[in-house]
């Protein structure tokens, strides 16, 4: 079995959502191996920090925090689509020749995962219009994930996001898969477990089975 | 497949480590319905909050930090002990009898996983002694973990986390495990992915086979 780390590292210098600087992670080390203690770091984190979970919350006054999922959600099977042709957004146009199973994760990989990419363009990722949404909320995933730090952008009152939340469809946001091929696998979905919260970071892995 | 959540809840009154209110979870609500945006938070972390690795850079001034876990180490087989009858600390005589596996995490649940143990008892956790950290070295596990937020205490210069660590053994702290039994099972440990430091907050699943 092959496991891939499809998690963005979280550093001072990292992407952060269209290079908001009140949104970059701040590290504070509270002891060190010099003042005779162990070595000890505080860090302070927006919930939608590299790779992350939006629940319902984010978005829907009275939507579900992210602590409804318990498991069974966060390990499961997943699809790679390679959008990577793809300028500016994605739309049903997009997604119509896919073949979007029930019960699955669907990651969209874009341009947004070309090393560097978010860094340089931070307001222009590409983003999943609203006619996109619609077609995968219609298709039943579990949830949707994509490359960028926010699944939409210049859409007014956010209808991507509140399609698939008000759907019950997780997103997961700030995906790395650069090195990724389009296929099936299985997702392995691991937000902190915060009580209360409309979101959380999270480290995400994609296994493939060998086939030999 | 039955997942069991092994992750201690991040919240305002959780346990931090010997009671100590500055190792607390500090949540910012910095956006909200009411002012026309998305909700969002802010929290600020002692990285050995919850549910947690140590990396050797922990209590090893030349140690590696947390990012040399790349995912598979992550993802291992996984033997959980029953040492709820320890008092105090777990030795080498407790240690004995027990077939530990090599490349294998143990994780050794005692009574520190009882609801609310750890509120009540904050100084007085059980830990893994001296000696029973040089068994466990001896057996070559991929990692030990507990059910404390401290896998040690009371040992000036802390031997067990530094016969741990330097043998490159990850060391898991905060497990809940009152609800799980003794016995096999396979563990994906997720620490968020973060660069240069020495430690992380973590989700933890035991995955287990179902037998018909
Ligand atoms: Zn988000
Ligand atoms: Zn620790």
């Amino acid at each position: 079995m092959q496991i891939h780390d499809i998690s963005m590292q979280i550093s001072p210098d990292m992407p952060v959502y269209k290079g908001r600087e009140e949104k970059r992670p701040r590290f504070k080390t509270v002891a060190t191996h010099q003042d005779g203690s162990a070595h000890e770091t505080e860090i302070t984190l927006n919930l939608h920090t590299g790779t992350h979970l939006d629940a319902p919350l984010h978005m829907l006054a009275e939507g579900s925090d992210i602590s409804y999922l318990d498991g069974k959600e966060l390990i499961a099977p997943c699809q790679v689509f390679d959008l990577t042709s793809v300028e500016d957004k994605i739309t049903a146009a997009d997604l119509v020749d896919l073949e979007l199973k029930p019960n699955h994760y669907y990651l969209l990989k874009t341009r947004n995962s070309v090393p560097d990419f978010l860094n340089k363009h931070p307001e222009e990722f590409i983003y999943l219009a609203e006619s996109g949404a619609e077609v995968i909320a219609a298709a039943n995933p579990i949830g949707v994930g994509i490359d960028s730090l926010g699944i939409e952008r210049v859409q007014p009152e956010h209808p991507t996001h509140k399609t698939l939340l008000g759907n019950g469809i997780i997103i997961i946001e700030g995906l790395r898969l650069y090195e990724i091929e389009a296929g099936d696998y299985k997702l392995i979905l691991a937000p902190l477990k915060i009580a209360g919260v409309e979101g959380s970071p999270a480290r995400a892995f994609l296994l493939e089975e060998d086939n030999q």
